[in-house]
C-alpha cells in the first residue's frame, strides 16, 4: 500500500514533446509497456545513469549514442530526437547478446522516424538477466509509433513495474511573462538506492535553455531529490533520468545557470524532481511508511550523509518502524554505526516528530513509551538527528520494512 | 529455524574456569539470564569491542577496567577474575545512569567475589534503551554466586535472546603430550554484523599462554570467524569477544605467537572461534538458508570483501535465496555496486554451488533455469565470484531474508 500517494491529475503537456505507448504483451498482459517520447528538432537533453558497475545494456548504448561511454553523466545533447523505454525486461546481464538486441531495437525506431539512430534512446526496466524477446520487440516498435499521442499519466503508466502507483508530477511557472511547463514521470518501487539517477525518470520542458545549463539544472535537481531516496539500499543496474528543454516557451534563451529566470525554472524542476523521487518512496516495495531522515548540526555534508543513511538502511530500524513499535534504541545503535568520526555521542540531539528522544547523548527526562508510540504509529515520520558539530546538513527519505517487501521479492519472477 | 545446528553435546571443561547462572525473572521468565564466569588466579584474559559509537554501558566499563577506555580491544590483562553477564537487556543508550548501574553491578559482584572492581567485566545483550531494575539486579547476584557450578551447555542457554539454539564450541589437543582445551560459547542472531567482535562471545582455554600472545591469538581467530559474518548488516552496540587463558594446563609457557605449540592452540581456537560464528549465521533470526560468499581473484583482500559484503547484505539478493528463486540478475546488481573501482564486468566468473551463471562477464551458455532452481533450493549454498583480476579472497557468512525476520523484529519488544 503506497503511503499518501494518490495517482496523480492533470499534468501540463509539454510543446515539443510527443509521447506514445503499446501494450507488446511481451511481459505483462492487457498493458501498456513500451513507451516513446518524441522531441521536436532544437530539443536539448541531459542524462544522468547508474554507477553500478553490472550496467544494463540499454544504459550502455544511451551513454554510447550520447557520446560518453565512460562517463555516468551525459551533457545536454541535441541530437536526442527519441527515448524508448520497455518496462518488465530490464535488458541487465545480458552480456553481448543484450547489447546487440539493444542496438537493433535502437536502429529499427530510427528507421521508423528516420532519424540516426544515434537520436534513439533506450531505457529499460524488469528483471535482470533475461533476454529481450527482439522479434516481438521490433514488430511492436512498428505498432509503437503508428499510435496516437498519449498523455502523460498514460506515459507514466507504460513504465511501471512493481510500482502500484503510477509516477508523474507538474509545474508551470512564468518565465518573462510566458507560461513554462515542467512535466515529468518516474517508476520504482524496489532495488532503490540511486547513486546518481533513480531507476527511471524522464522530465521534459518547453524552457529555451542551453546545453550547458540544462546539464547543470539536472544534475542540482537530481541531487536534491533522487540521489536522497533509499527504499532498500540496493542500486540498479538500470538508473537513469534525463530532462530535456524543447525550447518551444519562446521566453529569451536560459543561458546563465545562476539568472533570475534559471532560478525559476530551477525551482519548478526541483519541485517536480523533489515530488516524483518521493512518490517512488511513498510507493516503496511494502511501504506502509513514508520517513524522512534529516541530519542537521554535521561538520560536512559527507557526515550527515552518512548517519542518515545508515539508520534508512538499517534493517532493524526499518522494521520497528513497520511495528510503530517505539524501539528508538535501534536509532542509536544506527546512528553509532555510521561510518563517520566526527560523531560526539555525548552532544547530539535525536527527536522522532517533535518528541525528544535524545539530547545531549542522555534519554530525554520527559520521554515516555506512550508519547513515544503516539508518533512511531504515525505514517509520516521523521527522524532528526542533531550533531551539534556544525551547520551542514542532509536528508533521506525512505520507508520501513514490511512483511509485503518480502512478499514481492520472493514472488517478483512467478 | 536454525540451518542445520543441532545443539552442541559435550563440551569440555576448563580448568580454572568455574560457571554459574541464575534466573533472574528480570525480563525472562523461566529460564536464566545470568551468567558469571570466574577464572582462576594468573588467569590472562584479552578481549575486544565493537565500535559502535553508541557502545553500551558494559562495553564502555569492561574496557575501563581493563585499562583501554579509548581503544576497541583490550591486550591480555591478568586482573580480570570475573565476567559477569546478564540477558535480555543490554544496558546501551541509557546514558550517566545506565553507566552507574553497571558500575554498581560490578562493585556488588567485586563484594561477593572478594576482587576488585576493576576485576570484573560486565557484558549486556538485549534490548536497547530500557534502564536495569538495578535493586534487582543487585539481589540477583547475591543469588548468582551462591548457585552450584554448571557447565558450558547451561552457560550458553544463559545468554541467548533471540536465539532459538545455544551455541558453544570446543576443541582439545595435545600441547607437549599434555591435552590442553579450548571451550567457548557465543550468542547472536539479529543486529549481526561485527565490526572487530560479534554478540557476544566467551571463550576459554587451560592453556598456558602469556599476555601478548594471547592477544595475538584472539585478534586473529576473530578475524577469520565473527569478522566474516553478517546476517542484517546491523552493528550492534554490545559487541564483545573474550579469550580467557587459565595457565592450567601444565605445558611449557607459549610465549611466541609464531611457535609449534602457539600454531597447534591457534588451530583449536580458530576452530572454536568459526563454529560458534557460523552457529549465529545458521541461527540467524529468520534464516533458513547458511550461505557462504566467497570472491576471489581479488587484486586485494579489501576488494573481495566490499563485493562479498554489498551480495551478503543485498535484500533482493536475500529475499530471492529465501524464495529459493534463482533470480541471478539481483547478484550482478549486488556486484556492480559494490564500492571498490578494481572490478572488470568483462572478466569475472560467477558460480552458484558448482553451477557456473557467469563465465568471462557472459550468461554462460550451458545454464538452465532448472539447472539454477537445483542450486538455489538447497538450503546449503555458496556464492563464489572470481574477480580475475589478482591472487587475493575473501569469504562471508551469511543467510537469507525472510518473513520471519520481519515477524521476529516487529516482535522483539512485546
Amino acid at each position: 500500500m503506497p503511503v499518501n500517494l494518490p495517482e496523480p491529475t492533470v499534468i501540463a503537456p509539454i510543446r515539443g514533446v510527443e509521447l506514445r505507448t503499446f501494450a507488446s504483451g511481451m511481459r505483462y498482459q492487457g498493458r501498456a509497456d513500451l513507451l516513446l517520447m518524441q522531441l521536436a528538432v532544437g530539443s536539448h537533453t541531459a542524462a544522468l545513469f547508474t554507477r553500478n558497475k553490472f550496467s544494463a545494456a540499454p544504459v550502455l548504448i544511451a551513454k554510447q549514442h550520447l557520446g560518453v561511454e565512460n562517463a555516468v553523466e551525459a551533457p545536454a545533447n541535441s541530437a536526442t530526437r527519441a527515448l524508448l523505454i520497455n518496462a518488465g525486461n530490464a535488458n541487465a546481464g545480458t552480456g553481448q547478446q543484450g547489447l546487440d538486441h539493444c542496438l537493433t531495437s535502437c536502429a529499427a525506431l530510427a528507421e521508423q522516424l528516420s532519424v540516426k539512430p544515434e537520436a534513439v534512446l533506450p531505457f529499460s526496466t524488469g528483471v535482470i538477466g533475461v533476454q529481450l524477446p527482439i522479434k516481438e520487440f521490433r514488430n511492436s516498435i512498428r505498432n509503437l509509433v503508428n499510435e496516437p499521442p498519449c498523455d502523460w499519466l498514460a506515459a507514466a503508466r507504460a513504465i511501471m513495474t512493481t510500482d502500484t502507483v503510477a509516477k508523474a508530477a507538474s509545474r508551470t511557472v512564468q518565465i518573462e511573462g510566458q507560461p513554462v511547463s515542467v512535466s515529468g514521470i518516474a517508476k520504482g518501487s524496489g532495488m532503490i538506492c540511486p547513486d546518481m539517477a533513480t531507476m527511471l525518470g524522464f522530465v521534459a520542458t518547453d524552457a529555451v535553455v542551453d546545453q550547458a545549463t540544462l546539464h547543470d539544472l539536472l544534475t542540482r535537481a537530481t541531487q536534491a531529490s533522487f540521489n536522497r531516496i533509499t527504499v532498500d539500499g540496493d542500486t540498479s543496474t538500470n538508473d537513469a533520468i534525463t530532462l530535456s528543454a524543447t525550447g518551444k516557451a519562446g521566453h529569451v534563451p536560459i543561458t546563465d545557470a545562476h539568472s533570475a529566470a534559471a532560478q525559476i525554472l530551477y525551482q519548478a524542476i526541483e519541485a517536480v524532481f523533489i515530488e516524483l523521487a518521493q512518490a517512488i518512496v511513498r510507493d516503496g516495495e511494502g511501504a506502509s511508511k513514508f520517513v524522512t531522515v534529516t541530519v542537521v548540526g554535521g561538520q560536512t555534508q559527507q557526515d550527515c550523509a552518512a548517519v542518515a543513511y545508515s539508520i534508512a538502511h538499517s534493517p532493524l530500524v526499518k522494521t520497528a518502524l513497520n511495528a510503530s513499535d517505539p524501539n528508538w534504541g535501534r536509532l542509536l545503535m544506527a546512528i553509532g554505526k555510521a561510518p563517520t568520526d566526527s560523531l560526539d555521542i555525548g552532544v547530539l540531539d535525536l527527536r522522532i516528530n517533535d518528541v525528544a528522544l535524545i539530547e545531549q547523548g542522555q534519554p530525554h527526562p520527559d520521554y515516555s513509551e506512550a508519547l513515544g508510540k503516539q508518533e512511531f504509529v504515525k505514517d509520516e515520520i521523521v527522524l532528526t538527528v542533531n550533531l551539534n558539530l556544525g551547520a551542514a546538513e542532509y536528508t533521506v527519505w525512505t520507508t520501513d520494512l514490511s512483511h509485503d517487501y518480502i512478499r514481492i521479492n520472493a514472488d517478483y519472477r512467478s
